[in-house]
């Protein structure tokens, strides 16, 4: 990401904070800190404000932010709480905004206790969150490297899965493929689930060995230069019955639905609506038990929600996952799940993954 | 994890309660919640009071919920912050304590919203974490083998550590191998850096290969079953000259200094101290930026901190690293770290790895 970037990003907040007459912001959540700085460690608070940005971090990551941001630094030893207040008081700054969804309330007490005569703390949501909502055409190019790394990995990976192969090792496996073609890490927990476990939708891998005649759901994501991808893919070991056959194209109707809804303007909880209506109609709407997709970028689970009572409307550049899933209790569970963007037209699916069912 | 240790804690935690004069305490703490209830998903919220416990969580992990605890399970649509205030309202609990390290200012407001009349929120620190300092047997056990995991991954990967290996290949066959052996992933972000990059302390593996007359610091821990280990090993990639002996020598030394200073009712800050009485001596003290070790089980860093300052006292059943490291920005740095149970008498090192330089 070139520094101008980073600099047009930290613009957009400062008029952001003009607007609600503040003086400055507090940003302390990491995925913020990190898409305005560029700063990439586990400890490190920004204060932003028209003037400038600094970013406060500990002496273990001296040098790191040095060659991360371009903002100016301080290294603080002991709270990065108390040093943001002292150079807020010696700033004068008198309306100070912070993350209230990125604050531990013993973090915000201690930014009260460095409050000084006549200055106030404004509990803001959300404020760096909306902007990153819309990613720009960098940040896209990013999250299709990423996708397609994950896509890579899932067509190695997948060639070990068969009768006896423990989930764990396919877990492991993805895992693996994914860093030696270049990201970080998983973006999440892989997930690797066979037979009834499929109906768990967060599963954990288990030391459960694949076997003969079973649904097998494998849910992945990569994390490259920050930014994350997401994708489901289902696989059958055997010949599936009728049964199998049959829920399976209902999961697939119902995310083509969801993707053909997709475009700028419609409010996100529409998406989800396609979605369930085509699970209605084959009287597995209650099978359905989490939202249709979620944003995505720096984190994996960003705005919007593609669930129901969520009237915000997408909008060109956002980036989501489309993926309802049928959970049956006993059975298994099946879910089919692509990244996507939002173009001006329509969606574009980042996923380059066939989305049949894999016959293993 | 048997049943009985869960009631236990709980009940412990119950009586902390009674003493504070509190009628629940909402634990929102994911750490927390696992070491009270067993539950392992991602979003969920215990409410304990001496009546018992409920665990609230969403439709997705019905089933996991069910599989995993024995307490009452809440399966809430929408906001588990307004059903838990709900459950309360109903109980007509007055006095609720809540984790204000754990809790975002955010949820901290909806939490309030919930408040009947008469009611208050009373902010708590640390009520569950300084029970889980001190480990039970059950515990330890299930950290010696995510210690012992890790060092078997340690042994396997290393063997592919040589000229013209990337950074990030390394650390994926360190994460690879340790899940092929049982853990379910790694406890941090493995750390593999090389030359000069081993100069920053928390130094992201990069595609930069490795070379000869490098050091090459790996700091690499398991999460198994739950539990932390964590471990850091030098080596060098060729003849090491004098420079290099003799820095390591004295980490060593500072090492060996902190593990004999450990023992049930010295303070933290001692442990510390001791590293870098050593340290002081070879004209290192100011290379060392960070502090000494830290506590682990469910979390990779937990209390007590072993740094300056901290007053608090080792205790028989604490589980703790040791890690001094020097860090000198061009050259690269040292840092060598076991995973310690603090016995009735001192340390024992859970770590099998030896602490030789290893030459490559």
């Amino acid at each position: 990401m070139r520094a101008n970037e980073f600099f047009a990003r930290r613009s957009r907040i400062a008029a952001a904070l003009a607007e609600r007459n503040l003086d400055a912001l507090i940003v302390s959540g990491a995925p913020n800190v990190r898409y305005l700085t560029g700063f990439t460690g586990s400890n490190g608070l920004a204060l932003l404000s028209p003037a400038g940005t600094v970013l406060f971090t500990d002496p273990r990551y001296e040098i790191q932010a040095a060659q991360e941001t371009a903002c100016r630094i301080r290294i603080a030893r002991g709270s990065l709480y108390r040093a943001v207040m002292q150079a807020a008081a010696r700033r004068r700054f008198r309306r100070l905004g912070f993350e209230k969804g990125r604050l531990p309330y013993q973090d915000y007490e201690e930014l009260q206790a460095g409050l000084t005569l006549g200055a106030s703390l404004v509990p803001l949501a959300g404020v760096v969150e909306a902007q990153r909502m819309v990613k720009s055409r960098a940040e896209i190019a990013l999250i299709q490297r990423s996708v397609e790394t994950n896509s890579a990995a899932f067509d190695r990976a997948i060639r070990r899965a068969r009768p006896g192969v423990r989930e764990c090792e396919l877990a492991a496996e993805l895992d693996y493929q994914m860093r030696l073609l270049g990201a970080q890490g998983p973006a999440f927990d892989t997930i690797v689930a066979a037979g009834p476990r499929s109906a768990l939708p967060h599963a954990q891998p288990t030391v459960n060995t694949l076997r003969r005649n079973q649904l097998l759901l494998i849910d992945v994501g990569a994390s490259r230069d920050g930014y994350a991808s997401d994708m489901t893919r289902m696989a059958f070991l055997g010949r599936p019955g009728r049964k199998v056959g049959r829920l399976y194209r209902t999961v697939l109707e119902a995310q083509s639905a969801a993707l053909e809804a997709v475009r700028p303007g419609v409010r996100a909880e529409q998406i989800d609506r396609a979605a369930r209506r085509v699970l209605r109609a084959g009287k597995l709407e209650r099978a359905m038990v989490h939202s249709t997709g979620h944003g995505l970028g720096l984190e994996i689970h960003e705005a919007p929600r593609l669930g129901r009572g969520e009237k915000s409307s997408l909008a060109e550049g956002m980036v989501i996952t489309v993926e309802p899933g049928i959970y049956l209790e006993g059975f298994g569970g099946i879910r089919i799940e692509d990244t996507v963007v939002v173009t001006h037209s329509g969606a574009s699916v980042l996923t380059p993954t066939s989305k049949d069912l894999l016959i293993l």
